[in-house]
């Protein structure tokens, strides 16, 4: 590492950002609270609550990691957030390690790594992380866009683990966290007739009542099931590298969450997300590239 | 930084990776090409050659950290690729400083940073990027993919600088460097009316006939007008952070690059680029988020 980025590591103190409304009340906001141990470096119990089978959600660590920078930098909120993933984490201890690479007037940069202990209590690493925070509620109000929301039927036409034949494997953990609605039109794949079509609709929320927020949106671009599904294929789609931007502060209330793969080519694909709030506001976009493993 | 990760940054040896075919012979390569001072570091002298008005193309920029991470990783094609731009880069002297995050079967991960050197000659970091690699030749041929290439006219119904009132402004010094020619359908801004849409198409090489691979895709997602001048803005869009995945190795002659925007809010807007090949192959997607800076 450079010298310069090293020197800015350990600042001598960090200004504490504000815990997110609600911390304690609400199970995101426990599952992701880190104990500082020492400037910009973070201990963490990773909650099983948040497990797809057996590994940890992307999106919860991408969470961790968000919440960790908003802590080691002076801006509070993840505009761009980069992370590769590394090796698969499992519930129990990890450490964050953050790394301040650059802070200005309206940006700072930031990066942070996720560790987990081998059997002789070695570091590996897990995530690497790149950002680029700002604070939400500066930005100007202007919105000149061509997007528009997507087209979900009304919650109560769309379907989740527990309205029958679980279309979400009921053996997942997280999904006794989510309220995760989804749009009958890409749930073919839970019924054998997979549409081929690389999309996936759902309303999100998270079943505590606890609204959104930018460290939930982290969350809610990776939560839905892989859009590999409706092109036909089942097995594991694990995430090489996720990018979200956080565009706008979500508005209380239950998100609709749009995910498109043009391009499933090579044995990877890649994964579009778009959130929008209640609002009608586009809040975050974000992008993976994931590989295929057929099951 | 985190013990296990700066021990991996400057391991005894690295493998050479083969350098881009016609090394020497085509510009590209030329003001690409990086002399190692020791493992894992590089030094550069930063073309004038790929400015637009004073500013290096961020492009440009891009492959010449992604040919770094090419030599410093066992592998050697970039799969997805994450840049945060820190400060502005200027013509001249740069040293490339990388770090191998993960090295894997099929896929390693680097960390490499851009440095220039202020008055007193200490190291000002411009660009941070994190990266995982493979080798495209080692993919399976499957295409599964609903995505079509761009519609644009045939090349000789396009226009760039050279077909008269310029488009592109001739002030450039990339200009004279990339073959580029604009869907007309996309130019109403160059004629002052633009079409209102965030969308922005064209015919893309090297001017010097230099073929593409992944190192020149890295350019080719960023070389194209802004699409905020479809939009009716004009100024600045600097990049915040772009993120390039490779699907597929290109086949030699033009690529169509078709880039979209769908939302411009806060004083930000993404900017996602789709890259074909002549044999009508996805090669390169790519998502930046930019600031608009009015003029």
């Amino acid at each position: 590492m450079p010298e310069a980025a090293t020197a800015a590591a350990e600042p001598a103190s960090i200004a504490l950002v504000t815990a997110p409304t609600g911390d304690g009340e609400f199970e995101f906001d426990r599952d992701t609270a880190l104990t500082r141990r020492a400037p910009g470096v973070y201990d963490i119990d990773l909650s099983a609550g948040w497990t797809i089978i057996s590994a940890v959600n992307g999106g919860y660590l991408l969470a961790v990691l968000g919440r960790a920078l908003a802590d080691a930098l002076p801006h509070r909120d993840p505009f761009t957030i980069s992370a590769h993933y590394l090796t698969a984490s499992q519930p129990g201890p990890a450490v964050v390690r953050t790394d301040v690479v650059r802070t200005g007037r309206t940006l700072s940069t930031g990066q942070a790594s996720l560790f987990q202990y081998d059997e002789n209590g070695a570091e590996v690493e897990r995530i690497r992380v790149l950002a680029s925070y700002g604070d939400l509620d500066t930005l100007p109000d202007d919105v000149r866009t061509t997007a528009k929301p997507p087209a979900i039927p009304p919650m109560d036409q769309c379907f989740g683990p527990e309205d029958g034949p679980a279309p979400v494997d009921g053996s997942s953990a997280i999904a006794d966290r989510l309220m995760l609605k989804l749009d009958p039109s890409t749930l073919g794949w839970a019924l054998g007739q997979p549409s081929g079509k690389g999309e996936m609709r759902a309303w999100f929320g998270l079943k505590d009542g606890r609204d959104p927020d930018p460290l939930s949106l982290l969350l809610a671009v990776d939560a839905l099931p892989p859009t590999a599904f409706e092109i036909g294929l089942r097995g594991w789609v694990p995430t090489v590298e996720l990018t979200v931007h956080v565009r706008c502060r979500p508005a209380p209330g239950p998100l609709r969450v749009s995910i498109t793969t043009r391009n499933l080519a090579g044995g990877f694909l890649e994964e579009d997300a778009e959130v929008w709030d209640s609002a009608d506001r586009l809040v975050a976009q974000s992008r993976q590239l994931a590989r295929v493993r057929l099951g």
